[in-house]
């Protein structure tokens, strides 16, 4: 038997259904659902996306079936119609539409009104007697039909119907009366005559096949191949066209045209939502050349299409077990449904409304539980734009750039260049702090600013890393600006922002906006830092109980990165249970500690080290108490001194010579140290465990503070468990090294305080060499903890702050399909752990193993972790909750085979 | 039974043998085998190693059993000579040596002399009749019990005896007459007491036993430490301890001592080599003193001791079968033997004397082979300093600095601090190249260098692969060195070289002196380039004899590394069977070359980018013309563009304008686009097959030059084998992208010249991914060449241009036992080569494997390779033989089971 090419659907039935979108594509199935559940559908039939897939795989060839198929479902429609497609007496027009597998919104092509020519416009307008109708019908026709399939660019046909507008002295299309569309259909087939040679097509067969065609042609349209790219749409999958008879909305009052969802898609709540015209088509709505009426409004208009359609609708919903968005359209008193797709939703109404489901039995909470892509939650933590407010913005030309979106949430405020002006400014009011990459001397500055844009760096930059922890919005790797920091200036494209100027940042899209836009603060977090009673918000109150779901069924634990006892209250009520890395160093940038950790590194012999390093014991021992108290009765890990010393001195000869006021060493010396310092690859220098090697007694040092502040809160009868972590060890024998100080000095101060603590002795494994040796490593440690941040860039031989400039190609041209800073790179490094852990296991049975690294806060890397065996994976406060859902999702998925959320 | 620790010899007996080296170190084995042997041999007894493990194994205590066993090996000995230890009229004097299994010259301590006090001297003195000889003796006892045992300073001994000369207005000690010596003695013993607060010890036993504690102690001394580390011999084994009874060559004109070789250890000639001195004791001909006499003097001084000598030591060289290294002392005309051990010897004497044993059916084949330390050829092709004249340079205070011994071989000629100079200074005489480090713009003046010199970097550093690339003896890493490049001038420890000053460097040594020091060419490399007919050169001769032993063996196939056709010339005659690795962007520096180059870095467009690459191509289609024309017959590898295109723009403001004056571009757009390209790691940056994949159009230009040269040639009738390699490849899609480029562009270029090459395509294994999926990336690849310096780099997180801050560290603290960028670190990197040899031979059958990273050219390395499985190893030219030598090692040692050269 031939293959099946072609489905019609029509008259309350249909070749295919509702779940064949593999096949037919969403729209597609929901048209062939909707025909065979008697929704009121004009009828029509799917083309499949395996033709797609044929016509790429075949040279742009088709199928030889097609033709045949096509027509017969051509006939069936005429007869479904009783119409004749090209008839110049009652004319069949259709649409033909783009539907892939998932929804890709304005991304692929879409023609209306197909069929006509100059014969039958005269026939429709005689059929319907509305000749007005028929001729606007044409000069649109005209006008898809010459940008999708002729290629001419969309503005060329508008000027030709602004130049009649003005001409007659008119301002909407809909005063234009039937002489001047006349005039403008001639003009726009002179256009199309202009511009390809050709007389605009009359033959409706050939345009059908024409549009066709440009449909699987759009399948490979820049903005398509990007859309796929973002959404992680794989290129193969091809999409279905959709030929359907068409109906009008645009036929009088009594006729008209909406979209809809069936539950509000911003916030979750159970409500009709949508907006209507009468007398339009469907593109009138998307085009917003007039405002749509709230669909309330129906209810008065047309009472009995109203009920219909809201009984229809949650019928579609009831069958879908999902909110629905849908199309529908009035042709003289009569309901015709477009469309029916799962209705795409915000963060806070996934969550809203995978609560409610569950409450009103629709979905089980497995069910709503693997609906929730766990990267929205992150969106009910962070602030957002007023969007009515940015649409305006936008509109008004003040879109500056686009970066990455690198944290999530909006922040608006006065630009400052520099960490030390942010701080200044702050005191003012709110700041965003512009930088053209951030480094640790900018802590204090981030900390005051609103949010934060760099115009080096990507989603793991210092920048995004840090911005992320502190949950603030940040835009990173926004090349096109060109930041002079110490003039205090950025100018790009024509446009210039000095210091004070207003700038708005979107952490969601990547937007940057000059001047002020206004944003809504997240409900969740108000209410997590007490600002908000919980029981006055329905979304914390959603949010605590899907978070309650996903913690009956993970198994893997999950931790928070944190530094500070401010992150540790928010990472804990985030649901954090315990610190997964705590990372010392950012203790010594904090204004008054700084000088002592530069004495320290400036110093020349150990003694002078000692003595630094005496200074900075009780600031350390004090964060350690902090941090463990906020934490008692879960885990700490702790890891000892990590980055390259030339971090922490001076740049620039100007702040050598101010620290050299400070600390009384000359800046001569202080710039040679930094000299001295410098590394060509610091990345992979004199870092991690290789400064405790070379300098025990700053190990020396952490441990005892580590242990003093343990000690000290078990006499107040807290329980601590602190965990000691040793960095960038790559062979067994610098662990060993360490381990000796670290038992050594942590025996000596338990004797001193008279006080046993239970504490753990770890290691990060982050250098692949750690990897391969894991059965040798698990000896000396206790646990393992992923560093997947510098393992993938060892596995990968990629630094992170240089990857940017070549990342875009590899994405672009398919050799990623993920940015590996973002989600882990399974076959290489995921190999790399999965053996670890089974070796390291192999050696010691109770080997503890968890992730640190960023990706402990991305969803399918944490899946990857739970399906590895790891005990926890640790994230950034404010990814804890993905972390979470996710963890879940692993399991729900291993269980039921089936993933939600995968493409 | 109790354990054994202590073993006799004397009287034509021993209860060890000469081939318990393990037991009883080397000097005792020898001792115990000579005695054995009926050698002549003042008896003695050997403490075993083994109670030197238990003295640090049970924290510096001695097994119970040792002090009745040590008592009654001296009652054997006191019986054996008819003398008392102790006795105050006819006392028994023993020397205390340390001995461990391997030879570590003059790292441990030795007393001479131990029994006297101050009554035995007395006894001593009326036994011999010899009053001075006695007080003598007592004096040197004194100074080197008071320094080796009592651990006061030398210096001070010496001081004393000095002031005494000086008193008396003598030079000489022997010009001290024994009321002299009675007088130095006194002060000595006053010397001691002010010390220690003791008397010097008179008891006997007591100086006995704590010299003994003192050998074990000097076992762990900074001296022997370190001598180990660079040895890589075994903290663990332990030393020995002999106390033998004391033999004296100055009891007049009748008695002396020497050392010497049964044959010459430095050239290997079977001639009786040595040096004695007639009334003197042992120290004495080592001090340097006075000048000691050709051992074939002694034939006249007395023939019947010489004759006696002469049998017994060729005795011994067929009893050990390899040249023996002797010590000998004549007692009022008794000649005893005090040691005898294999002889140490240059690479050219290990070279001759293999050859020559084999003629003289002393030893076979196999034995020769795996005798020379593959290393030690390295030397054969090394121009050399004059031993005698560096002496005088070292002892004239002219050794200024010493750095790491890079490149062997000896170079002196005046100092050029940069390479233009470099180029300028060499066309009137002989230049050292003297730079902080050196780079890829510095190759036109290493070209020119006899040798160089840098401040900055390790073996693996740019300075030390290009110098041994190109055989050229070079010292990097010389940290004291305070080079001003652009004012011409180093200092050092207040010393200042100016440009043109002489500089001589010995890359053998690391060493660095001021002046001149002559040299000696190396004799097998004038023969390779027909400047010596190989006739005339019996080492030559050698040198190809042992080379066609190792050919005969091995199995693993010898390349070379080699950008020109020069050095694919050398590496030819060097016996290398084809190039592993030629690095294409070496050729884009030459002068005339590097502004095409430049301009297509700077090109904003692909089409500008185009036309730069369109003037670079005849150009490398030349070059490997040239390079496949050489190596005809054999595999040619040429790696695509690697380095980051960073190292080819210039580095300075002046040195931008000088460019933009040449090609035409903006000064300010150089020094922009030389910021744009700035990277933070730029080991991990955009360079390898990065480049390939961003601008297609420079692999596209390079695989034309490739194949156009193969075409060319192939109609010349020329057998080519071009091999083209990617580099940097972690995801077989990088490949694919790459290879797909090359594929195309090879039709092209065949169907143009309507020739067929037979190429292969292949990739680096670089980066621990490819490493981790050779499965997937063998689909693509027909050889993989590990390229070790990098995956290294990767894998234990190692920056080889910044470890040498902290390897030292790494090195002392033994966790590692060598340098990771000279050998091979086989548990981290050896495992991914494994797995990437196994699992890339899992999908590609025939994969051929390489590594043409610089462990290709280490003996360890290469073994490892061979049985890993590789096809073959790549080294630069001139350690080709090595490579081939540690082949048939590994062959033979798999064979035998035995390595001679492990420790």
């Amino acid at each position: 038997m031939a293959k099946k090419y072609v489905y019609f659907f029509g008259n309350g039935k249909a070749e295919g259904n509702g779940t064949q979108k593999d096949l037919l594509g969403g729209k597609g199935a929901g048209l062939a659902g909707m025909s065979s559940a008697g929704v009121p559908v004009p009828p029509g039939y799917t083309i499949t996306t395996e033709t797609c897939r044929y016509y790429y795989a075949n040279g742009k060839k088709l199928p030889p079936e097609l033709a045949g198929q096509s027509k017969e479902a051509m006939a069936k429609l005429e007869k479904a119609l009783g119409k004749k497609f090209g008839s110049s007496t009652d004319p069949l027009l259709v649409s033909v539409r783009s539907g892939a597998k998932f929804s890709m919104p304005g991304m692929m092509d879409t023609i209306l009104n197909l069929g006509l020519n100059d014969v039958a416009v005269l026939g429709l307008a005689e059929r319907t007697g509305n000749d007005r109708f028929a001729w606007d019908a044409y000069r649109r026709f005209i006008s898809m039909f010459g940008n999708v399939v002729l290629e001419i660019e969309k503005s060329a046909f508008e000027k030709v119907l602004e130049s009649v507008k003005e001409k007659k002295g008119v301002h909407l299309d809909t005063d234009l009366n039937v002489n001047d569309l006349k005039e403008v259909v001639d003009l726009l087939k002179k256009l199309v005559k202009d511009e390809t040679g050709k007389e605009f097509p009359q033959d409706p067969l050939k345009q059908l096949e024409d549009a066709r065609n440009a449909v699987f042609r759009s399948w490979n349209n820049p903005r398509a191949i990007t859309y796929r790219r973002l959404n992680k749409i794989s290129d193969e999958i091809g999409t279905a066209v959709n030929v359907q008879a068409m109906v009008f909305g645009n036929m009088g009052n009594d006729s008209g045209t909406g979209v809809g969802f069936t539950r509000n898609p911003s916030n979750g709540v159970k409500e009709f939502f949508g907006e209507y015209l009468t007398n339009a088509q469907g593109e009138d709505v998307v085009a917003g050349v007039r405002t749509p009426k709230p669909i309330k409004e129906l209810e008065r208009d047309m009472p009995t299409v109203y009920k219909q359609l809201r009984e229809i609708t949650s019928k579609l919903e009831k069958h879908y077990r999902d909110m629905q968005d849908f199309e529908f359209t009035i042709e003289r008193g009569t309901l015709f449904m477009l469309q029916t797709r799962t209705g795409k939703r915000t963060g806070i109404a996934a969550v809203q409304v995978a609560v409610d489901m569950v409450k009103e039995k629709l979905i089980s909470k497995e069910e709503a539980l693997i609906r929730i892509e766990p990267d929205q939650l992150a969106q009910l933590l962070a602030p957002v734009f007023d969007g009515k407010e940015k649409t305006v913005a936008v509109k008004g030309g003040r879109l500056l750039a686009k970066g990455i979106d690198a944290g999530p949430g909006a922040a608006t405020g006065r630009a400052a260049f520099t960490s030390e002006r942010a701080v200044e400014m702050a005191k003012k009011g709110p700041v965003v702090l512009v930088r053209p990459e951030t480094n640790p001397d900018d802590i204090e500055g981030m900390v005051v600013a609103e949010g934060i844009l760099t115009a080096i760096g990507g989603r793991t930059s210092h920048a995004a890393v840090v911005a992320r922890g502190m949950g603030k919005p940040c835009v990173v790797g926004c090349g096109v600006l060109k930041i002079d920091d110490e003039a205090g200036v950025l100018n790009v494209d024509g446009h210039t922002v000095k210091e004070g100027d207003y700038l708005s940042i979107d952490g969601f899209t990547g937007e940057v906006l000059l001047g002020q836009v206004p944003t809504l603060p997240s409900e969740v977090v108000r209410v997590l830092r007490n600002e908000l009673p919980a029981k006055e918000s329905t979304l914390f109150a959603s949010f605590k109980t899907v978070m309650a779901w996903a913690d009956a069924y993970r198994k893997i634990k999950v931790r928070a990165n944190a530094d500070i006892p401010r992150d540790a209250i928010m990472a804990r009520a985030l649901g954090a249970e315990g610190i997964g890395l705590c990372r010392t160093e950012h203790m010594f940038f904090a204004p008054e500690r700084l000088p002592f950790m530069q004495e320290m590194i400036l110093a020349d012999t150990e003694e002078d080290r000692r003595k630094a390093l005496d200074k900075l014991l009780p600031f350390q021992k004090e964060d350690f108490k902090g941090l463990l108290k906020e934490m008692k009765g879960f885990g700490v890990t702790v890891r000892t001194l990590d980055p390259p010393l030339h971090e922490f001195l001076p740049k620039t000869k100007e702040d050598a010579a101010v620290l050299s006021q400070k600390i009384g060493i000359p800046t001569e010396k202080i710039i040679q140290k930094t000299h001295e310092l410098h590394e060509f690859n610091p990345m992979l220098g004199h870092r991690g465990c290789r400064l405790g090697i070379t300098y025990p007694e700053i190990t020396e040092m952490q441990v005892r503070a580590i242990l003093s502040a343990a000690c000290e809160l078990k006499k107040e009868k807290v329980n601590v468990l602190p965990e000691i972590m040793i960095p960038l060890v790559g062979n067994v024998k610098e662990l060993k090294d360490q381990t000796a100080i670290v038992r050594r000095v942590a025996d000596e101060v338990q004797k001193e305080y008279g006080v046993k603590v239970n504490y753990l002795l770890g290691t990060m494994i982050e250098v692949p060499r750690a990897a391969l040796t894991s059965a040798e490593i698990a000896q000396e440690a206790e646990f393992f903890s992923f560093g997947t941040n510098d393992l993938t860039q060892m596995t990968l031989g990629f630094s992170r702050d240089d990857a940017g400039k070549f990342t875009k190609v590899y994405l672009d041209k398919k050799i990623f399909t993920d940015d590996p800073f973002a989600t882990l790179d399974q076959t290489g490094v995921g190999r790399l752990m999965d053996l670890s852990v089974r070796e390291g296991r192999k050696t010691r049975k109770d080997l503890k193993c968890g992730i640190c690294g960023e990706h402990g806060g991305d969803a399918p890397s944490v899946k990857f972790c739970a399906r590895t065996g790891l005990n926890y994976v640790s994230a950034s406060p404010f990814r804890v909750p993905v972390a979470r859902l996710a963890a879940a999702q692993a399991v729900i998925e291993d269980k039921t085979g089936k993933s939600y959320t995968s493409k």
